[in-house]
């Protein structure tokens, strides 16, 4: 990414040095990806001078590019007409990536101002629910009849106003059902005599308008797509997604888990600003405080125990710390397992086996670590053992709730990445501090 | 992935009913990907009837579609001379993906029997190291020197053995150094008698072939890029990278990413056998049980003060559990911020105080509730309002810890994702206790 720390360098110090005129033939040059990058770093004022400098076609593009809050404070500063008219340049599906991350009203107003057929246009995708294969599609693809000849194809496609990103010609029939698909490449070696059935390759993957965005993506990665087609009820081609817009869903999904399963919203950026995210973090964090009431209630429990050996208390929390560990690590195994569709039904028992050998042999590893601890700390063999039996216990708790609560969420059809530590931990904390503190106090009267 | 459901279901029913002949037809038509997906839940002695009903040629694609421990398992099954001829029928690339999964001395076997010119081809990438681009590369692409017509071009593209994963021909000089790219589309739509230098698009993303995979997928998501050329130390085309090797790039980054926060490996499958991932869990459940003891040692410097008040340890734990939460939280958005390039050293500030501001908002609605239920519980007002003060206290460290070490170690070249929970919520514990036992023991005379 040399090159794009080079051009942001660069756009710096020209506008330090207002020097407007080689500023703009740079960001002509460069990238409207390194062009927004270098936008987000800059003081909102600068940003509506860097945008006022780019041609109207490029402006479009790097407003694509930009990140949600730096685009929706930049387009807050610029004028309504300003924006429409850079958008006016873009192809109608990335207008649609613009335009669903703006506050409705302004949106409304923008699309008013650009030109009427692409604003309708806009205006269908956006009728697509988010998520779904028709809101991320584009209406521009080539389509041939079946029944034409390699040349005619060719000849369609040079009137077509498709751009290079075009890889494939779409086969339909003369109801316009898709019925197969011919890449370029075999086009251009095939004879121009042939007929585009002889050619075409029938077994065309393809999706409906309201399939979800996370399963065009599985299919993309399940057979290597560079393109899918997306097609109504009746499979008459309504627009193509590009392996592009799978990639930033993949990259969305991959957030959201990582996100969810640290407690966090799914969508957060680091540069929200800390109002907008400030309820879903409070809320994870009561949920959490709950739970620490819950494992707080069960030590409420054994006041009496503690109270007479207070070594007790000094020990307690190893014991949920490591029940803690165990079940991150195996509901993390088995919640990316999930989203990469590996953990299916038919190997929850093999994974629950898995997991359970490894609770029960690194739990006696730990176990013998923590009596050796103890036993040289506090000089009581008895409070050791007691202490490794609760962790080895724990271990295998943690195994199991992290196996299976997922995959019950899962089954439920919730997201199982929100089996984050906040929620599965207090299972290995209640357990944790009830099997060591019970231990402790039915064997009390040996400890004191 | 209804489609899937329905090849695997067919194939178990074809196996069970000892069909093999209508199992080849089916296994014929289906997908490798899926044949891949109905293999890896089978018995290992089903798995290798199924692969040897495969054609040849299918067969190979099916063992480059296998996960990793099913490939090893199913592998170690075959002769090595079945695994050859299957392996022969594939692009290098492809093979190389498989030779690289097996144990060094059967992938040496395997290559030695193989066609001689294929098996040069895969040990050449072979040689480049894991995780570059080197690595990824096929050596299948299509070139033409600038001075070609687009005529002459396409001639060179029908002679050319390429398939239909060409979307774009590279332009060279005549010292072969890479020069631009000219995507199908336009060299299709192109006058035939025009020149390539003309119709080529000079500013041509390339990598070395020693850049690593996430440099690579990197440059890939910001330009939208289906296909990049890898060059040698002087521009010399020596393959391309397709985007769906970056797919499987980008999936195993957000699977080590996800893991490493959890505390695991980062490249385990659910599937592993449990002995190949107990030394992995092992090292972070013992790094865990020290932190734990540590934070254990913190509480027994104040074991006098828990043996008069017993009290004290109900609560304890419950300032460690919210500084928990906070510092995870907030790591794993700054985390996920450093691998998606957002979190750059120029918004730190920004971003820092915009977790001390949640950590201090949350951390006093938090606090105010939990000095509630304290009070009720306990009646104390003084040890509520300790209560709550530690709380607060231990949010602002947590946003501080969380925002800082991931910065840190990006800063030290270490992957920040090992800043998981196992090893930051150590300062918080720690911190919690402190200063929760601390304010206690100053103020225990109040208490009692």
């Amino acid at each position: 990414m040399e090159e794009t720390a080079r051009v942001i360098e660069a756009i710096w110090e020209l506008l330090d040095a207002g020097r407007d005129e080689r500023l703009a033939d740079l960001l002509a040059e460069a990238h409207p990806a390194d062009v927004a990058r270098a936008i987000r770093e800059l003081p909102v004022k600068d940003q509506v001078r860097v945008f006022r400098l780019l041609t109207p076609q490029h402006a479009g593009a790097v407003l694509g590019e930009l990140d949600d809050p730096t685009l929706r404070e930049l387009v807050r500063s610029l004028d309504e007409a300003e924006v429409s008219r850079a958008l006016d340049r873009m192809p109608s599906d990335e207008v649609v990536n613009v335009v669903e991350e703006l506050p409705k009203e302004q949106a409304e107003e923008i699309l008013d101002l650009m030109e009427e057929g692409k604003a309708e246009e806009v205006q269908e995708l956006l009728e697509y629910p988010e998520g779904t294969a028709g809101r991320l599609m584009s209406p521009d693809f080539v389509a041939v009849l079946e029944t034409a000849t390699v040349a005619q194809a060719i000849e369609h496609i040079r009137k077509a106003k498709t751009g290079d990103g075009a890889f494939y010609v779409y086969v339909v029939d003369d109801h316009d059902h898709l019925v197969g698909f011919v890449p370029l490449h075999r086009l251009i070696t095939a004879d121009p005599a042939t007929t585009i059935s002889a050619i075409r390759t029938e077994d065309v993957e393809s999706v409906t308008a309201d399939t979800d965005q996370e399963e065009v993506a599985r299919l993309v990665q399940r057979y290597d797509l560079i393109q899918v087609p997306v097609v109504d009820a009746n499979r008459r081609l309504l627009g193509v997604i590009g392996v592009e817009d799978v990639l930033d869903v993949i990259r969305e999904e991959a957030t959201e888990d990582i996100q969810r399963l640290g407690g966090v919203g799914g969508d957060e950026n680091v540069l929200d600003p800390p109002q907008s995210v400030f309820t879903k973090r409070l809320v994870w964090r009561l949920i959490n405080l709950g739970t620490a009431v819950l494992a707080a209630s069960v030590i409420g429990l054994f006041e009496q125990s503690i109270q007479s050996l207070a070594t007790l208390a000094v020990f307690m929390p190893i014991v949920a710390s490591m029940g803690g560990i165990g079940t991150t690590q195996t509901a993390t195994i088995v919640v990316r397992g999930i989203a990469l569709g590996d953990m299916t039904g038919s190997v929850l028992r093999r994974v629950l086996w898995k997991e359970l050998w490894l609770g029960l042999t690194t739990g006696a590893a730990n176990g013998l670590v923590i009596a050796a601890i103890a036993y040289v700390w506090k000089g009581q063999i008895l409070l050791a053992l007691i202490l490794a039996m609760a962790l080895v216990f724990n271990m295998l708790v943690a195994a199991v709730v992290g196996t299976l609560i997922p995959v019950a969420l899962k089954a439920f059809r919730i997201d199982p990445a929100i089996a984050s530590s906040v929620i599965i931990t207090t299972f290995t904390d209640v357990c944790g501090f009830f099997s060591f503190l019970g231990l402790a106090t039915v064997l009390i009267r040996f400890l004191l």
